[in-house]
C-alpha cells in the first residue's frame, strides 16, 4: 500500500488549507463569524457551491453560539442529522440534540391531523422547546411549518434551513429566510436545491465546536 | 401560506421526472441496472455531478440486489449512514445494517493497534461478516483497509466506496475500484472528492428498494 494513513487532525488541517486556497482563487473571503460554517459545509460535501448558497441573517452565527453556550438544545428533522452532530461537543456544552420524527406520539398526531410526521414533529418541538435551535436538512414541509409558526409568534434561537430536493425546496427556503428576516429570527439557509442531513449536521457542528472552543488551535484555517 | 403540502409519493414522482429530464438534456441515459442508483443519489444531493462520478464494476447493482435478497447484511462506516438506510426495506428483506465504529471493542482494538476506529471497524466487520455489503461514506482509511483485505482474500458481496474529502479520498477510491476490478469484487464508487454518508445511504436504499420491490410502481422514472 502506497498511501499514508494520516492522523485525523493532520487531515483536517490539510483539508482546510486546500479549501481556503480554493476559496481565495474564487475571490471569496468570508467574515470571521460565517467562515467556519461555510468551510465546514464544504469540508463535509466537497462542494464549493455552498460558498455562494449559504445565506445568513446578520448575527446568526453569534446567536447560535450564544444559544448553545446557554444550554439550548438542537432539534433536527431527521435521525440522520441527529446522528451526525458531535456528541462530545454537546456534552462539553451541557446540552443535547433531539429528533421527534420517530416519536410514536408524533406518528399518531400526524395520522390524526392528516399531515406528515415532519410537520407533526415541528409542532411537538415548538411546544416542548420554543426557544430551540431548529435544524432542517430534509423536509421542506417542516421548514414551511416553522415559517408559519414564526409568523404566529414562535421565536427559535436559530433556524438552520437546508433541505435538499426538487419540489417545494427552493421556495420553502426562500420563504423561511424572508420570514426570519422580517421577524428578527436568526437563520442560516442553503439557497437553491442543495442541502441535506450532512449539511445540517455540519452547520450544527461548526457552531458546537465554536461554542465549546473545540477547534484545533493549530487548524487556524477555520477562520 | 401559498405553497402546497404535497404527498411524499407525488413529490418523489415529480422529482424523478425533473431529474430524468435534466439528465436527458445533459445527453446522459443510463442502463436499467444503474439508473435507479444514479437517480437516487441525485435525488438525495441535488447534485448532477454524480451522473458522471459514479462508477460501477460490471454487474455490481445485480450483485448487491442478489446479496440483499439472500439476507446479506450491510455494514456502514458511520452511524449517520446507518441512520439513513431504510429500516422498513431491510425488514422486508429479512436483513439488517450494522456499524461497528462506536463498538467499545473496536475503540479498544484501535487504541491497542495504534490505528483509527474506522480501520479497526473494518477488521471487525471482515471477521464477523466476510461476505457483507460494505458501505463507506466517510473514512478513506476504511476504504484503503478494505482494498488491502480484498488483496488478502476477503470477498465482500459489494463495496460501496463514497467517502468525501480533500486528503487521500480521491486516491483511496481509485485504489479500491482498481483492486475490486482486479479481484472480481463488485463495487460502486463515487470518483473524485464528493460523496458522504447521505450518498452511501442513498446507494444502499436504491439497492434495498429494488431488492424488496418497494419502488412506487407509478414512479416509473426510476428506470
Amino acid at each position: 500500500m502506497t498511501l499514508q494513513h494520516h492522523l485525523p487532525a493532520d487531515i483536517e488541517r490539510t483539508s482546510l488549507a486546500i479549501i481556503t486556497e480554493e476559496l481565495n482563487q474564487m475571490g471569496l473571503i468570508f467574515p470571521e463569524d460565517t467562515a467556519p460554517v461555510v468551510k465546514r459545509v464544504i469540508h463535509t460535501t466537497a462542494d464549493f457551491d455552498y460558498a455562494r448558497n449559504l445565506h445568513f441573517t446578520p448575527g446568526a452565527v453569534a446567536a447560535g453560539i450564544a444559544a448553545l453556550r446557554s444550554g439550548t438544545p438542537i432539534v433536527t428533522d431527521t435521525t440522520m442529522a441527529l446522528a451526525g452532530i458531535s456528541k462530545p461537543g454537546l456534552a462539553k456544552l451541557g446540552t443535547t440534540a433531539l429528533c421527534y420524527v420517530a416519536d410514536p406520539e408524533v406518528a399518531a398526531a400526524a395520522k390524526q391531523q392528516g399531515t406528515t410526521r415532519a410537520v407533526a414533529a415541528v409542532h411537538k418541538a415548538a411546544a416542548a422547546y420554543p426557544g430551540a435551535i431548529l435544524a432542517v436538512g430534509n423536509a421542506p414541509t417542516a421548514l414551511l411549518t416553522i415559517a408559519d409558526q414564526i409568523e404566529a409568534g414562535l421565536r427559535p434561537a436559530l433556524v438552520i434551513g437546508v433541505p435538499v430536493g426538487f419540489v417545494n425546496v427552493v421556495e420553502s427556503k426562500e420563504r423561511l429566510f424572508a420570514v426570519c428576516q422580517e421577524c428578527g429570527v436568526p437563520a442560516i439557509v442553503a439557497m437553491g436545491r442543495k442541502g441535506g442531513s450532512t449539511v445540517a449536521a455540519a452547520i450544527c457542528n461548526a457552531l458546537v465546536y465554536s461554542a465549546a472552543e473545540m477547534l484545533d488551535p493549530r487548524a487556524r484555517g477555520w477562520k
